[in-house]
């Protein structure tokens, strides 16, 4: 028995649904990471750091799905009036999602905290814990995702979801006091930050238990891959818009607040005038 | 005899462990270039160099493992239902990570002193003896690396560690002599530093020597290459957050010890006022 579940024969319809939720995904990231690089100059100093880091999310999320998307169309094959894709050599290579999320979703979490306005000292500790939580969550995923076997997949699969509820626990707490210290327009933001929140990192457990339901093998790979894709664009690049729209207002709201209307670039390493933030 | 050991055959998780691994050092290496050229500008003028360097060798670090990925999925392939990958006719080019370190070292070693208080004049006889024996290292290392013979493997190996060991020696001492005039945050970062630095380039040897210890040789082909990568990752790319990060430290301090609370861009080429500095 082989480690990785064998490729189904797949009909037209379903393979391009892979490959079209694939190529567009590289454009959203690829767009994003363009986006995030040119906005980062339209908020204050202090948050450029996190547009900054939604530009690394979303740069290496399109180097993977532009991977991934490589690896797809050499797994499958298409003979001459034939109504099916049949597998090729080629294995799909799954392991550029684990190799993905394990950078990335850490840096997810560092921007959020990073827009929330928390003390250095807690922050600190709170990624800390965030970040290992990530890490755990991931490597733990990895066999049960790879494996043909349900029992191997369920267990790594339980596994993985202890540090997961772990984070939109913290994530959610977080988030919740975050907004008592906050004005109407940002609390309104972070309200449905934390909706999208659950709505994306839910499609994960879902796309990951596909194969355990007795679906027909091809409709459960696609199902996944497709699950996958679209949770990735909501999880990164909306989820970045988000939190960019959160530093516009901070930034407005702390240039209304300054005394001569102009940013007081207080955490600027260099200049007292307000040339270092544009 | 082949100069070069023969590729042992390996199962589908063997080969799938260093495909992720390159894949993974990629956008690890991509990303932290593109974190290194943004953040040069939220530290202090002097300090931008050390940035710009630690871009520098992510950028090249993510050339060749783009090549050796290239190189990688070349070397093996893959029969349509059979849970080995075995040899193609193509060799997997080991040569590229030598390449790499021969660039690379000598501008991670420019990155520690850099950011050392260290004075001009003793600096660049440092950087030159430091260079010589990084250029010695990789030169000697390579001809053992590529030997199937255990008799030249370890005496090249040999000859290799006495420069290794300089270097980590003089490492040490003036990291340890730059602790002394440092504040306690600074002190604190360059004690982890030294850690990381002998925990990373002590896998490199282990690595080297995996071949010879009798280990299958696919594992020991994994596990060199496995290691290699995840060695890499901590020498550049964390490496370099570090360094970032004191570099950082240093540049809030000098903020606050200057008059005005801005900083006086003393070594910038141009300008006397703060905009040449952003």
């Amino acid at each position: 028995m082989p480690n990785q579940a064998a490729m189904p024969n797949l009909t037209i319809g379903q393979y391009d649904m892979v490959f079209n939720s694939l190529s567009f995904t590289i454009a959203a990231m690829g767009a994003a990471f363009v986006f995030f690089l040119l906005a980062r100059t339209t908020v204050a100093y202090k948050f450029q750091r996190v547009l900054e880091v939604g530009a690394l999310i979303t740069g290496i999320a399109c180097y993977h799905y532009v991977r991934m998307f490589g690896s797809w169309t050499a797994a499958y094959q298409h003979e001459s009036g034939s109504a099916v894709y049949t597998a090729t050599n080629e294995l799909f290579h799954e392991a550029y999602r684990y190799a993905d999320w394990l950078l990335t979703v850490p840096l997810l979490l560092v921007e959020l905290v990073a827009v929330l306005y928390i003390t250095q000292s807690r922050r600190s500790s709170l990624m800390t814990k965030l970040v290992i939580a990530a890490v755990l969550m991931i490597v733990t995923g990895y066999p049960g995702e790879v494996s043909a076997n349900t029992t191997v997949r369920l267990g790594w699969g339980f596994v993985s979801t202890i540090p997961f509820v772990y984070i939109l626990f913290v994530l959610w707490t977080e988030v919740g006091n975050a907004m008592k210290n906050e004005s109407d327009e940002v609390k309104g933001w972070l309200f449905s930050l934390r909706l999208l929140l659950l709505a994306s990192w839910g499609v994960y457990p879902i796309a990951y238990l596909l194969p355990l339901f007795n679906l027909d093998p091809a409709v459960a790979l696609v199902g996944k891959q497709v699950g996958y894709s679209i949770a990735d664009v909501v999880a990164k690049p909306i989820y970045g818009l988000m939190i960019y729209a959160i530093a516009r207002i901070k930034t407005q709201q702390e240039k209304a607040a300054a005394p001569d209307g102009a940013l007081v670039p207080h955490d600027a390493p260099l200049a007292s005038s307000g040339s270092a933030v544009i």
